[in-house]
C-alpha cells in the first residue's frame, strides 16, 4: 500500500490548519510540515496584546484552548503529522515531485518527495528602504521574534519614545501596546488618515480618540531616513524635514506574499505578487495548493483579485487546502469581502465589504451611502456609542459596504452586515430583519437596522445629506448656509460646533419657524446630537414650504473636527 | 384642504412607532394615539432590570437617548402628534370609520374619525384561574403598573421568597431581577425545563447556571392553587400537593394578543387569537392596519402563523404600518424566524429559527444538527465558553436554526447567524465566511464558523454523533458501550463523568490501542472537553479498523447532568 504524501511549506495558520484538515480525512497519508520558524501554529494576532502586557505567559501564544503547546512534538503525537522546524525549503522540483529543504541549524540539504504540496509560505513584512533602515531599534511586528524583542524593550524599559511607521490594522494595534506599556508613541502615516481603508470621517474619529491618548498623528508623511548615534535609531526625518527624536521604531507599512519559491518553480503568480490559486486553492499546477497569506483570491464584491492577509482567512483557505489535497478537489473558498476589525484603545473600528473610497478608487459608481451615529443599547444598560456608514448598490438594493467605529459593541454590528453582505441581503430586507433583541445586548431597534432605514429613506428621496466635510468648508466661506441644530439648551451648554449655528430645540421649531431665513429657497442644513431630531427639523421645514433643506450625516456626534466646546 | 386622520390605538412600541413613522411622511395628517395607560412609549423589555435595581431612575423607561420623557407634551411639542392617555377605546365604528373613546379618569366618551386606523393593542398576561389568583402579592411583569409594584417590594423589603411561574424569557428575567433584590426564588415551570423554546440539552445547561445562583427550579409542575392569609398570598400549592411557602408570586406564563376589539369590530382573528394582517401589516378592512403584539406574523421558517410578542419586531412592524397608513400600501412585513435572546445573571441565552424540538413538533423533518462547545475569543484574551446547537436542512443545506447559550459573547454568534437564516446561506458557504476576526473580539475561526464546519462533516459522514442524554441512558444500561476520555491528566483531576470512562490521551491513543476493546464491532464513544479530541479520537479508531465509534455531542463543556467531579 503506497501512502499518500503530503507536504506542507509554512507552519503557521494556514499549513498547521491544512495539515490537521488532511490528517482527519485521510488516516494513513505522510504530512509532513516543514516550517521556517522555531514554533508552530503562531497566534500571530494576539502579538500585540502579549508585547502590551495583557498576559505574560508566552507558550498561549501557541496553545490549544486547553493550554497545550502546539509543538512539534504536538503535531506527532496527537495529529501523527511530521513538524520540521527550522527547516526552510529552497526549491520546489514539480518534474520530480519534490521540495529541496535547508535545516537551519545543522545545514544540512535533503530532498522530499510529495504527491501533493501545499505551499503556505506566508508574508513578510514590507521594508523602508531609507538610510538608517538597518539600525538597531528599528523593527516590525510580525513574527514570534519581533514580538519576543519588543516584549523584551518594554519589559526592561529599553525605550521611552517610539514612532510607528504605518497607521494599519498592526500600527494601531502597536500603537495601544507601546502606550499600554508606558512609551510616548508618534504614529506616522503616509496617507491622508490612519485606518485608511476606512473612509475619511470615520477614520478621523478613530483619529480622535488615538490622540486622546497622548499619542501623536502624523498623516501625509513619508519617511525619508532613519537617523542614529552608535549603530542605534535616534530619530526619523520625515520628508518635510522635521526630524522626531526616538529610541525605538516600528515599522507597520504593510506585507508581502512569500511568492518567491512559487515563482522560482515556474507557478502563476498574479500582479499584486501574490500566488495565483482558482477557487479549489490549486495553483497552476494541478498537485500543488496554496493558501494564506502568500496568494491572491477574488473580491467577491468586485470581482478583482486581491492580497487579503488576515488570519482568518488563512485559516479557512488552509482547510479547503488540506481537504481538496487529500480528497482531490471537493470543498472551495470563493473570495473575500475583506472584513477586518481592531481593537483602538476603548474603541473599536472595523469594516466589512466596500468603502466608499475603495469603490471611488475602482471606478464603480450607483452607491449611495450614509452616516448613523447612536448607541448600541438602551441608556439605562449603559449604552456606548456606535457610529457606521452603510454603503448599497442603489439598483439592486444589495448591501455592499458597511463600516463602524466607537465605544459600542461594533463586533457585533460588523459581524451582523458581514453575513448580512454575503448573504445578498437588500435594505428593504435588512429593514425589517429579526434580530436578537434584549435590552443587555441592542437597542429594541438595532444599530445596523437604523441604518438600514436611514439608506432607505435616503433612498427614497426623504432625506438630503451633506457631510461634516463640506459643512466645515461652507462654515468658513463667505456665504453660510442658515445652520440650524435642533438640540435642547442643556445640551448645547455641553457641547457645541461653533461654525455659527443657530439654536431652536426641535420641541419649538413650529412656533420659531419666523426666526429662519425667510427665502424659501435660502441654504439650509439641521443637525442634531445624532440623527433623528436633525431629520424631524429638515422635515417641519420641507413641511413649511424650504426647499434647499439637508441634514448633517451623523450629527455632532460623528463630526471629526475641533468644536467650539 | 381635507388632512388625513391617523388614529393610532396604542401607544407602547409599535403604536408610537408607526403614528412617528406616519408623521414623518404625511406633514399635514391629523395623527392621534389613544392611550388606554397613563404612560407612552415605554421600554418594557427593561422593566426587569428596574426592578433589579440596575438603575433607580424610573424614567430612564421612558425617554429617548437625550433623556426627553416621551409624553404627550413631548409627542405634540416634537411630532404634532396628540397623545391621550389613559383613554380607551370601547369600540370601532367600521360604517362611521370612527372609534368611540372613553377618558378614564373623568368617564367622558367622544368619538374620533379616522381616514386610517392602526391598532396596537398589544398583549396582556396570561392568568392562572386557579383559587386564590386574586390574592395580593400576586402579580406579573408586564406593564408600568406591575414594574413598580415590584420595584416597590424590593426596596421596601416587602418580600422574603418569591415563587415565579413560568420559565420563559420574562421568567428568567424576573428571577434574575428579585435575587438581584436579595430574595429567596423558586422557578416553577410547567414544561420539561426552562426556557422551552431551547432544545432540552442546552436548556438544562442554563437551568443548572440559575441553581448556582441559588434557586430552587421545580420543572414538569402545575400550579393548582395559591394559599393566602388575610388577602395576601402565602403560598403556592403544586399537583404534586406540594406547598412552597412565599410572600411573593410573579405569574409569567405568557401573553393573549388583545384583539378583542378588533374582533368585536368583525375583524379577521386568526386561530391563535391575535389579529390576522397581510405584509403590509392590514388587517381585513382596507382602511385598518395592525402591529405588535396583537397580530399574528408569518413565521419564515414554516409558513405558518405564529404569535412573536417581541419589542424589536412591534417597533419594525409599527413602521411598516405607519408608512402604508399614510402613503399607501408600499413597504411590506414579511415575517419573523422567531430570534431572542436573554440575559441569565452571567450567562446569556437564546436562539434564532427553528430548535430540533419545535421542528419534531410541527412535523417536518430532513434536519440535521449537531452541538458545539468551545471559547468565544482566545484563551489570552479572557476566553469565555460558548455552547451552541445549530439546525440545517439537510437537502438545501441551509441555515434553519441556531441556539446559543453560555457565559461568552452570545450575542455576536446570534445575530450572526440571524442573518445568515435570513440571508437563507448554506452550510458550504457559512464554512468560508469572512467575519470579522480580531483576538479581542472572536478565535480566528469563529464559534459559528466552527459550528458549520461540525455539521459538514456530520452531513459528509465523517462523525457520528450521539447525545449527552443517550449516554447517560447507555451508562447506566447492563451493557454499557466503551467510553473514551481523550482528554490530558490533568483534566481530568479537575472534572469528570464518572460513567466508567476510560482515560487515554488523545496524544498517547495511537500507542494505546491495546486497551480498547478488541471487538471492532463494539460500541465506543469518545469524547473530550470540547469536541475536537473525541472527534480527532474517532477518526483515530475508524483508521484502525473500529466500525462503531461515535462521539458524544458537545463534550464534557455541554454535558447537563451531574459529573462525579
Amino acid at each position: 500500500m503506497n501512502n499518500k504524501k503530503i507536504v506542507v511549506i509554512g507552519g503557521s495558520a494556514a499549513g498547521a490548519k491544512a495539515a490537521a484538515k488532511a490528517r482527519r480525512l485521510d488516516y494513513t497519508a505522510e504530512i509532513t510540515i516543514i516550517q521556517k520558524d522555531p514554533d508552530l501554529s503562531m497566534a500571530s494576532c494576539g502579538y500585540p496584546y502579549y508585547v502590551g502586557g495583557l498576559f505574560d505567559d508566552r507558550s498561549l501564544l501557541l496553545a490549544t484552548p486547553n493550554g497545550t503547546v502546539r509543538d512539534a512534538q504536538f503535531f506527532l503525537k496527537t495529529k501523527n503529522i511530521k513538524a520540521l522546524t527550522e527547516t526552510e525549503v529552497v526549491g520546489i522540483d514539480r518534474r520530480q515531485k519534490s521540495v529541496l529543504c535547508q535545516s537551519r541549524n545543522k545545514g544540512e540539504e535533503f530532498s522530499l518527495v510529495y504527491d501533493k504540496l501545499i505551499i503556505c509560505t506566508g508574508a513578510r513584512a514590507r521594508q523602508l528602504q531609507v538610510p538608517g533602515h538597518d539600525l538597531a531599534g528599528i523593527t516590525n511586528l510580525l513574527s514570534m521574534a519581533d514580538t519576543d524583542y519588543l516584549r523584551g524593550v518594554c519589559d526592561n524599559l529599553e525605550a521611552k519614545r517610539a514612532v510607528i511607521i504605518g497607521g494599519g490594522l498592526i500600527g494601531v494595534e502597536t500603537c495601544e501596546a507601546l502606550v499600554e506599556s508606558g512609551l510616548q508613541v508618534t504614529m506616522v502615516e503616509m496617507t491622508p488618515h490612519l485606518l485608511p481603508f476606512l473612509d475619511q470621517q470615520l477614520a478621523m474619529l478613530v483619529e480622535g480618540h488615538i490622540r486622546s491618548k497622548s499619542v501623536e498623528i502624523l498623516t501625509n508623511q513619508q519617511v525619508v531616513a532613519f537617523l542614529g548615534e552608535e549603530g542605534k535609531v535616534s530619530g526619523v526625518q520625515l520628508g518635510d524635514g522635521r526630524i522626531l527624536t526616538c529610541d525605538l521604531v516600528v515599522v507597520a507599512v504593510g506585507v508581502l506574499a512569500n511568492s518567491e519559491l512559487a515563482k522560482a518553480a515556474g507557478l502563476a503568480v498574479g500582479e499584486l505578487g501574490g500566488i495565483t490559486v482558482n477557487e479549489f486553492m490549486q495553483t497552476s499546477d494541478p498537485d500543488i495548493y496554496a493558501a494564506g497569506d502568500c496568494v491572491e483570491v477574488v473580491n467577491l464584491l468586485t470581482g478583482r483579485r486581491v492580497l487579503a492577509p488576515m488570519g482568518d482567512l488563512a485559516n479557512l483557505q488552509g482547510r479547503v487546502a488540506g481537504e481538496n489535497a487529500a480528497l482531490g478537489n471537493s470543498v472551495t473558498f470563493k473570495g473575500t469581502i475583506q472584513t477586518g476589525i481592531c481593537k483602538v484603545f476603548d474603541f473599536t473600528a472595523g469594516i466589512t465589504g466596500l468603502s466608499e473610497k475603495a469603490a471611488e478608487r475602482l471606478g464603480l459608481t450607483g452607491y449611495d451611502s450614509i452616516i448613523n451615529a447612536g448607541p448600541d443599547k438602551p441608556g439605562f444598560m449603559g449604552a456606548q456609542l456606535l457610529i457606521s456608514k452603510i454603503l448599497v448598490d442603489t439598483a439592486s438594493g444589495e448591501l455592499r459596504g458597511f463600516q463602524c467605529v466607537g465605544p459600542g459593541d461594533v463586533s457585533r454590528q460588523l459581524a451582523t452586515m458581514a453575513m448580512a453582505i454575503q448573504g445578498k441581503m437588500t435594505v428593504d430586507q435588512l429593514c425589517c430583519a429579526d434580530q436578537p433583541y434584549a435590552p443587555p445586548y441592542s437597542l429594541a431597534i438595532d444599530h445596523c437596522l437604523v441604518s438600514a432605514h436611514l439608506i432607505q429613506n435616503k433612498c427614497k428621496g426623504r432625506i438630503r445629506t451633506v457631510s461634516a466635510e463640506e459643512v466645515l468648508r461652507l462654515s468658513q466661506a463667505d456665504r453660510r448656509p442658515f445652520f440650524l441644530d435642533g438640540r435642547g439648551p442643556d445640551e448645547y451648554e455641553q457641547i457645541r460646533l461653533g461654525i455659527g449655528e443657530t439654536y431652536i430645540p426641535l420641541g419649538a421649531l413650529r412656533s420659531r419657524l419666523a426666526e429662519l431665513p425667510q427665502d424659501k429657497d435660502a441654504e439650509i442644513i439641521c443637525f442634531c446630537k445624532l440623527s433623528l431630531r436633525g431629520y424631524e427639523a429638515a422635515l417641519i421645514l420641507a413641511g413649511n414650504g424650504w426647499r434647499n433643506v439637508r441634514v448633517m450625516d451623523g450629527g455632532i456626534a460623528a463630526w471629526p473636527y475641533a468644536r467650539e466646546k
